[in-house]
């Protein structure tokens, strides 16, 4: 396949942590071509100003987010804005014959209420909504394969929702017991300057957040009742840590069969995720770290059971802005445009 | 009080962690003269060799490990020995009259069964071990001070059990679903040479570790029994953490009466802990973090209560160093020798 | 002494980390007072809701910053702002009677043209300038005692003239081969949120900044000028590191005897500082690391001679919030209020 | 080319940092077939379970080490073992035929006495190290093209030789006042249990270490005086930074003519290496980042010119497990092997 042939992809709000990752990932993807770059408050700078390492390489400007130019340009486009936001250009752009790939929470949810309760925006675009695919190609493959537009889950919900899937769909819990202790890289919270988030605020320190009211539950509570088939409450606790990349959910639920061990669960998990590359079960005894994923789109999960007290205890462990963010987000690309999910994706870590 | 009225005290096993943070403590400590270091791998050597920070300051020499010695000159001993070596010293100790405080899990178990198959030692003091107090001073105050011989929590049982006391005492929650995620700094492991603890390894990354088979679960679910008053089980899951000192146990269990609200379980933590100068509540919606805690003797506790899920979850931070080892043993030492438990501690943290 | 005869202090730009360390620090002081805190942005704002660890022991509110207010209730004063904003309340205190300690570069200039040109800032205030000290108690300890208007030196030049003051001063060196490798943990930037002191863009990496015009290197200049009595240029060069609180300056410098051995510069460096509780030389083969210096206000130096290259290769240690900041600030108010230098401070860190 | 088409590598000593890279990176290299791995303390050991992260993709099993065997099976052998073992393989890997990189000290120097002074080794295999070449490709690319042995630079000398070549290849400066302040992350001790590299000891500090008799200095000055030409003593001080990777080297010296500006030596720079891929000149006023090169063979050098003092101050940004041992090891072999040197080498990190 030769460059002209290649699809051209634009990438609206690059100059943050989502849209660095995109360009990376993109520049290294052998049928890509990243044909334009949108922002508003960066608009006309250089992208290499932002991020000076790329300056041998990659010399795109920055430009004026306009729906006529990223149409004419891109026949992909990714949407890494804050909430509220990607849905006013989505339905512009899907209308023109863009796909769009949107990273932002506007269109994780299949219900105007739930979100609108959860990100205080109203909005009347239900029309759209409907259309939008749940981007979790491990859960919801096949009709990410035919969406042209994707709502990309966020960090938590990936690893929390790869935890505890196979649980749910096999009806192996009980679902009101689920609890997810998850603890997050400081990169999370993205290129803001937020006083929490510098090091020397976020080094050497660890705390729980948004506990009790974190406004990734109900998004994870969305899924794993449509995987369940009941309503489920889940509680979910994120933690800061003192590091860069990185996220560990750590899923406890009680077991409906108390009979059940762990090689019982690990047989499962390796049949569910026979199929996706990028889920990899580790064995009996070794419990996932989260450097084994950094760069990567991988998720590792290891399973228990406490004979004791008769709970699994499932643990994840994601890059936050690779499986957890963009490499994700390219991962759907890849399936709606009819190729490998695999492709352009970096599938293994450097260690340490 | 002039020196030559200082109680002597005495530190065996003083080149680890917990050692030297004795050292830091006792040496601006008002009342207390170090007359002996003990330790057979480094005897011979000056103490300031190993923590050379110290040269300027402290120019003991660690002596090879000799009851007689120890016993003619300290009046106080601290036990700083991996498991299954102070119960070996303890009984001659106190036979000539010291009090003993034993920092490893020798003597936080009143019950041999329970000790040996969690640290498979056999042994038969049985009779010393039934004198020996928990040194969890919040808990046990009255006891220790009359104890001579004091077996004192290690860092998870203190974060943990410091967070759930209240509601278990008051019978709030529902004994069987309690799960304690705690989360620790890397100084937890000592200042051994494993491959897993160098920075190399643990920094960036974050993994659990003993999953469903702690052996701190059984110290923790022998005090939360004796404090419900029924046996209870618990499930404590530890993860390492990138970052040397801090530990936060963020615990989860269902409420009895679900109409309890937050407000209402700050103020029973708040009465709890009234005569506790080392245990502080953070007022609402301020959730604990372990940089707060670093270098002193402090707890700090947050509540939250999920109404979704009629759940309480606790977050309770210490210095994994101090409160979780060396200056709660000081703390207990103060007690047993009849002073204000704050006596040469400190109090405050330097942030950030 | 009683309550009633505590000295009252006020800090004008408490909300900083240089505001933070001095509340932490005279709160322990026992002879001190907090009478007043000021800040205009943060007006209104109890001091804990900015540093909430502090709850439970500090219930101060910020005030607007008002001359009368200050000078009415403070008999010293710490002015603990921006660079160019402090030269504008300085003689006005002066002139109420109080006793003013400058932590911004407004003071540390003897000359009106070095301090414009490095700062930008027009001012005319020469008279009061001149009456200011440069607070390095270790330099100018007499002069501090009698000063009532000090212009306290920050981390860089503190922990860089400490390495090379005594060469200068008994002219061991050849004063055009100083160079001065520095490196400083990110605290040293500010409680303010800039992109770059984001731990994740701050952590794991490495770089130097303000290479060849720093501007540090006047105010260093000046003072080492001074010691040498000859006009003197050091090449001077700060690194950004990945820890919160440290500094650690690595000096070079020619020798002019190319026959002096370390013993010799060890004897020369104890007997400079012998009389400097806070300094600490370390005896030979040891390097000082910054850890030793963590809420201290010590500084560990280290000698070391190739006589191969016929240098002289120092290295110092402090802490940059303390020794580097406040600490070294309350050492000076110490003097000024003839007491000894070293009450109220920390004498030694905890580790590791 | 087909699988069986591939040139089969053996890596002895393959349980360290060196051999997990190696191993990472020549799974990935399209040419390559892993076909050995050796190591005497791990053999029958899987690989797997020194680096669970590798589980479900790399199934190979440490074998002992036996030149028979390695050298049956493979074409080219890298040796990532302790200094003063490989000089004992590679002679006879080379009579049987193999193609050999050495990643310790013992084919770095031309010279045994050198080698002997520095490393306390004494041999006699002065022939097999006549041919070897400095496997530096931006110095020696020549040389190592037509090589059957190369001793592989490490990562102190890497970084600085490559920040200083063009210096003193074109006379630039004054030998005599090169300065080389060095700072490393912690991985470049190795996959040892020291306690000075466990994490609570070496985070959150920094200190020098081999003050003026590095062992690296011989070797980084064998080199400078045959770029410049005249015998060369360089004065280079190596510094351990809270980090698992990265390295910076700070490089000073005196200009020869003052006359010259930053643009000047950009210039100088940019033609000295262009055509080396792997090394990047960032432009006017911004300095390199050692995370700008994590996971990667990439070299960031800046250059600035004081004009006040007529120094010229270089830094140079590598990953010193990647550019400063493992992938340039790799990178070497490409050359031996007649390939492009960039075939199967990371050329871009991810950020941050």
């Amino acid at each position: 396949m030769d460059a002209s042939e290649k699809i051209t992809v634009g990438i609206v709000g690059a100059s943050g942590y989502g849209g660095v990752q995109l360009v990376r990932l993109l520049l290294e993807h052998p049928q890509i071509e990243i044909a334009y770059l949108g922002g508003n408050q960066s608009a006309g700078k250089k992208f290499a100003e932002l991020y000076p390492y790329l300056g041998h390489r990659f010399h795109h400007t920055i430009e004026p987010i306009d729906v006529e130019t990223i149409a004419e340009r891109c026949q992909v486009v990714f949407l890494s804005l804050p909430n509220g936001v990607g849905y006013k250009l989505a339905p512009q752009l899907l209308e023109k014959g863009c796909q769009v790939l949107d990273l932002s929470a506007d269109y994780r949810f299949n219900d105007i209420k739930s979100y609108t309760a959860a990100y205080n925006v109203e909005r009347d675009d239900e029309e759209t909504m409907a259309t939008a695919v749940y981007g979790l190609p491990e859960l919801y493959r096949e009709q990410v394969k035919t969406a042209t537009l994707v709502g990309c889950p966020g960090c938590y919900p990936t690893a929390s929702l790869l935890a505890i899937a196979p649980l749910l769909k096999q009806g192996l819990i009980l679902p009101e017991t689920v609890i997810i202790d998850a603890k997050s890289g400081t990169s999370g919270g993205g290129r803001k300057s937020k006083v929490n988030l510098l090091l020397a605020e976020a080094d050497n320190t660890l705390s729980a957040y948004g506990v009790a009211g974190h406004r990734h539950t109900p998004e994870i509570e969305q899924i794993c009742s449509h995987l369940a088939g009941v309503d489920i409450r889940v509680q979910f606790t994120p933690h800061l840590v003192p590091m860069v990349r990185g996220m560990l959910s750590t899923v406890y639920a009680n077991l409906r069969d108390p009979g059940l061990v762990r090689d019982d669960l690990l047989t499962i998990y390796n049949a569910f995720y026979r199929s996706s590359d990028f889920v990899k079960i580790v064995p009996n005894g070794v419990y996932p770290q989260t450097k084994w994923t950094t760069g990567t789109n991988l998720c590792y999960i290891g399973v228990e059971v406490d004979p004791r007290t008769d709970r699994v205890i499932v643990m994840s462990a994601i890059d936050n802005l690779m499986k957890g963010q963009a490499a994700q987000a390219v991962q759907c690309m890849n399936l709606m445009l009819g190729w490998e999910e695999t492709v352009g994706l970096p599938k293994l870590a450097f260690y340490p």
